[in-house]
C-alpha cells in the first residue's frame, strides 16, 4: 500500500535538500499542467534533484513506500504527458542543466536533461556542428523531454526523430537503479532499450544523462515559398518533388484559413490571393543543394505555383518561416478557441485526407479547420476553430477533432506524429492497436515498472481513465491558452 | 515441463504438412549450425512454416509445451545465433519468401522473412530504388535473418543499420501471438517495441512480414582506391576526410597481411608495396559526389597516399572492391587456421587500437593478425591467423581475440559492431554491462517470453553457458570453414 506523501517529505529534504523540495500549494500549483493546459492537476509535492544520485534516490524512495511519481522536464509538451499525481512526486529535471562534454572528435554531446534542445546546437555551433532535432519550442523545451516524447520538427523529413539522433542514455529505472543504455559508438550488442526507451513517456525511467549524435552544419541552405491557388496544387508540387528524388530538410504546407491568421497576427506578407504555400527548405554540400533547389522551383511552377519566392540568407529565411512558426498562435486571432490535432498518413493520402477534413469542417456548423503541416512526411496539424460562447460549438469541435484521427488511422496512419499520447490520447490507443499488441506494450511496461508507479495512466489506456470497454473515446478539450499554443 | 518432442511430431505435421516437418536424422543435421561452424547441435526436429499461422501455431504448441524453439533465417549468422537446442523446434523461414508488396508511392517494400536480402533491392531497382543494408552476404542472407542481428554492411557509416531501415514489423510472440509494430509511417505511439526487437536475435519472436524503407538509387557512385606505406598514413586520410565533412557511403581500410592475402586468392592487383589500402565510396546526386570525390582524393594525396585510383562505372568499382570482398575468405591461402574478430571502437581510437593489435600478436608466438575494416565507424574484423598443427597456437590466438575484445571495450566501444552476440558472446556480457543493465534486459526478454523457450541461451549469460561468476570467459574457438568465411 502506497505510504501518505507527508511521510516521504522529511526524506525527499534530505536528498534534495530543503530548496529541492516544494510543498507549498501555490508554488505546486505552477506545475499542474503542461502545454495542453486543459489537463490540470497540483502535484502532491515537487522535487528538483541536481544529480543522477538524487533522482535516484528519490524514485528508490517512491518504490520503497509505492508512491507514483512523474517527469517533468520544461512542461512545453503537449499530450499532457507530465501531467502531474495529486498524490504523487513530481520529479522535475530543470537544475540538471549541465552540457556534460562536447565531443568534437567523436561527433557527440553529452548533456543533462534539463538542457535546453537549442543549447545543444549553441554549445556545439563554434565547432562547426548543431543538433538535428528541432521542435518549435527548442528555445525552451529540454533534452530530457524530447527524449520522453521522441519529438520532432520541421526538418524530421530529411533527418528523423530524436530517436535518430541519441546513442547514450544513462536512466534511473522505476525501481531506482541507475542503468547505462548504448554510449557513444554506433551500436551496442544486447537489446536496443535505448530506442525503446526515446518516446516512451517517463513510464520506463527518467534520463539523468543524455549522449547525441551531433552533425555538420550544413555548408548551405536555401528555402523557397511558393504560391498555389489551390491546396491540390500544392500537392502535387510535394509529390512532384519528392517523386523526383529531391530530399529537402523541410516542406511545410498551411492553407488559406491559416495563411489568414497569421497576416492577422504577424504580417507575414505572403503572396495574396494564394490558397496555399509551401515552404522548401533544402540543406547540404553547395553545389548539390543549388541543382536541388532548381530542381524543386522549377517542379512548383510546373505544378502550378503563380509566385515563387526564395531566401538565401538567414534574414530572408526568417521572413519566409515567419508566418509559418507563428501559424498556431496566430490562429487565436481569427477564432475565440481552437484545439491542436496532431496526426499522420501516408504522404500519398494527404489530398484524400484533406478533402475529407474540409468535408468534415463544411458538416460541422461553426466550425473551421486550419491546415498547417509537415507535408513531406504526412504529419498533420489541424487547427479545429469553434467559437467557445456558442452553445454546442466545443462539442462539435471535440467530434471534428476526433473524426480526423479516426481519418488518419483509417488511412494507415497514427494518431500521433509528434507531440506523443500522454493522458490525453491514452484511451484511444485502442482504435490502433489489437489487444495483443497492447498487451505487448503492458508486459514491456511491467517489466521495468511491476508496481505502476513511473508516470501512471499515460501512454495506455486504463480503465478508470477510459472506462472497461476498450476504445472509448473521452472528450476533446479546446485548448484556448496562447502561451501553449507558441511551442509547436 | 516440457514434454517430449515425439510427442508434438504429429501435431507439427498438422500445422505445417508433411513436407514441412524434418525428422530424419541426416536431413536435420545439415542445420547444425549457423556460419559460426564451430558451435553445432543438431536440431530435435525442423520446420518449414510457409504462413505467419503457422509459425503462430508452431510456437503456440511449443509454448503449451515448454519446448524451446529456434528461429533460422538463411543460416549466415556469424554469432551462432541460430544454433539449434538438440531437444527444441528448429523454425527455418525459407519458404517464406515472397516479396509482399513494392509500394513506390511510399518508398516502402513489404516482405515475408525468408526473402534474400538482394531480392529486395532486385525488386526494386526497376523503379529506381533499392534498399541500403548490404551485408557481405547480401546475395543469399535472408531479411529475417538481417532483422534478427540488425545486420550492417559496408555502406551503414552513411545510411545505418538495418534497424534505420524498418518501419513496420508482424511478429508472433513466444507465446503464439500475432503482434503488429509499427507500419509505413514513420512513427508510430506507444513504445518503440520494433527498434528494440530488430536486433534481439530471434529471443522475442519472429518477424513474419517485414515493411522496409525503399532509397532512391542514387544519381552517381564513385570509388577510389588509395594506396598509403603505413596504416598510420591511412587513418589519418581516414580522420581528414571525415573531420572535413565528407560523408562517404563507405570507407573501408585493409592493412598489408590481409592485402596479400587478397593477392594470393584474387589477384586484385593492388598497388606493389602498399603497407595499407583505403576504399572510399561516395554516392548520391552527381554534382556533390563530384565536388566531394575530388575532395576526398586529395586528402588522401595530402595524408601521403602514393598510388590513387578511381573508379566511375560498375566494372571499374567491382575491381577495386573485389580484394576487400574476398578478403575473409582470402585469408585461409595464406594461414591454415583463423579467428574472425568483429568489434567496435570509436573511430578516433582506431590507430591506439591498431598499435595495441599489433603489439599483441607480436607478443603471441606464432600469431598474426590481419586487420581488415569499417574505418569510418570503426568497426574492426580482425583476423587471426594460426597454424592448428603448432601445439598450444589455438590457444594463443583464442588469447588474442578475446584481447582485442578488452582493448575494444577498454576505448569505449563493444564486443560486437554487427555479427551479434548470439552463443558465442553471450558470457562476455557481463564486461559491457553492469549487473543492473543485465537484469533490465533480461526483466524485458522475460515480459516477452516469461517461460524462456525463445533461442534460450542466447544473447544473454547464463550460468549453464558462462558458470555462476559473472564475467567468466568461454575460450573461442578456431573458424576454419572457408564457406562461413565467404558470408562477411
Amino acid at each position: 500500500m502506497a505510504q501518505p506523501l507527508s511521510a516521504l517529505i522529511p526524506r525527499l529534504r534530505e536528498i534534495c535538500g530543503d530548496d529541492g523540495v516544494i510543498t507549498d500549494q501555490h508554488r505546486r500549483r505552477t506545475y499542474e499542467s503542461d502545454g495542453l493546459t486543459y489537463h490540470a492537476s497540483t502535484p502532491g509535492v515537487v522535487v528538483l534533484p541536481t544529480s543522477t544520485e538524487q533522482v535516484a534516490a528519490v524514485v528508490r524512495l517512491c518504490a520503497e513506500t509505492g508512491v507514483p511519481y512523474v517527469p517533468r522536464g520544461a512542461g512545453t509538451g503537449l499530450s499532457a504527458g507530465a501531467l502531474p499525481h495529486s498524490e504523487g512526486v513530481l520529479v522535475v529535471t530543470s537544475r540538471m542543466r549541465r552540457i556534460v562534454e562536447i565531443d568534437v572528435a567523436n561527433e557527440r554531446a553529452v548533456v543533462q536533461p534539463g538542457v535546453a534542445n537549442l543549447e545543444v546546437t549553441r554549445a556545439a555551433a563554434p565547432h562547426g556542428y548543431y543538433y538535428a532535432p528541432d521542435p518549435s519550442s527548442q528555445q525552451v523545451c529540454s533534452v530530457g523531454g524530447n527524449i520522453a516524447e521522441n519529438s520532432g520538427g520541421a526538418h524530421c523529413l530529411k533527418y528523423g526523430f530524436t530517436v535518430n539522433h541519441v546513442t547514450g542514455l544513462e536512466i534511473v529505472t522505476p525501481q531506482g537503479e541507475v542503468v547505462r543504455l548504448g554510449g557513444k559508438a554506433a551500436d551496442a550488442p544486447g537489446y536496443d532499450l535505448l530506442g525503446a526507451f526515446v518516446g516512451s513517456e517517463g513510464t520506463l525511467g527518467i534520463a539523468t544523462e543524455i549522449t547525441v549524435r551531433l552533425l555538420r552544419s550544413p555548408q548551405k541552405v536555401r528555402t523557397l515559398l511558393a504560391a498555389f491557388e489551390t491546396m491540390d496544387a500544392g500537392g502535387s508540387a510535394v509529390s512532384a518533388i519528392i517523386s523526383a528524388g529531391v530530399l529537402p530538410a523541410a516542406v511545410e504546407m498551411m492553407d488559406a484559413l491559416s495563411i489568414e491568421a497569421a497576416e492577422a497576427a504577424v504580417a507575414c506578407d505572403y503572396p495574396p490571393g494564394a490558397g496555399a504555400v509551401l515552404i522548401v527548405e533544402l540543406d547540404g554540400p553547395a553545389a548539390d543543394v543549388d541543382a536541388q533547389f532548381d530542381r524543386a522551383t522549377r517542379l512548383c511552377r510546373e505544378a502550378g505555383a503563380f509566385e515563387v519566392r526564395t531566401a538565401d540568407d538567414a534574414a530572408e529565411r526568417a521572413r519566409i518561416w515567419k508566418g509559418r512558426k507563428s501559424a498556431f498562435a496566430a490562429v487565436g486571432r481569427i477564432s475565440p478557441a481552437y484545439i491542436v490535432q496532431d496526426g499522420v498518413v501516408p504522404r500519398t493520402a494527404l489530398p484524400e485526407v484533406l478533402r475529407r477534413i474540409a468535408e468534415l469542417s463544411a458538416a460541422a456548423s461553426g466550425i473551421r479547420v486550419a491546415n498547417v503541416f509537415h507535408a513531406g512526411d504526412g504529419n498533420l496539424h489541424p487547427l479545429v476553430l469553434f467559437d467557445d460562447s456558442e452553445p454546442g460549438a466545443s462539442e462539435r469541435a471535440a467530434e471534428v477533432s476526433g473524426k480526423i484521427l479516426d481519418l488518419c488511422i483509417e488511412h494507415g496512419g497514427s494518431i500521433t506524429g509528434e507531440h506523443g499520447v500522454g493522458v490525453d490520447k491514452a484511451c484511444q490507443m485502442p482504435e490502433m492497436f489489437s489487444p495483443d499488441d497492447l498487451e505487448t506494450m503492458d508486459l514491456f511496461r511491467s517489466a521495468f515498472d511491476p508496481d505502476g508507479i513511473a508516470n501512471p495512466e499515460k501512454l495506455l489506456p486504463t480503465p478508470r481513465l477510459c472506462g472497461e470497454r476498450p476504445g472509448v473515446r473521452k472528450g476533446v478539450h479546446p485548448l484556448v491558452a496562447e502561451g501553449a499554443a507558441e511551442q509547436f
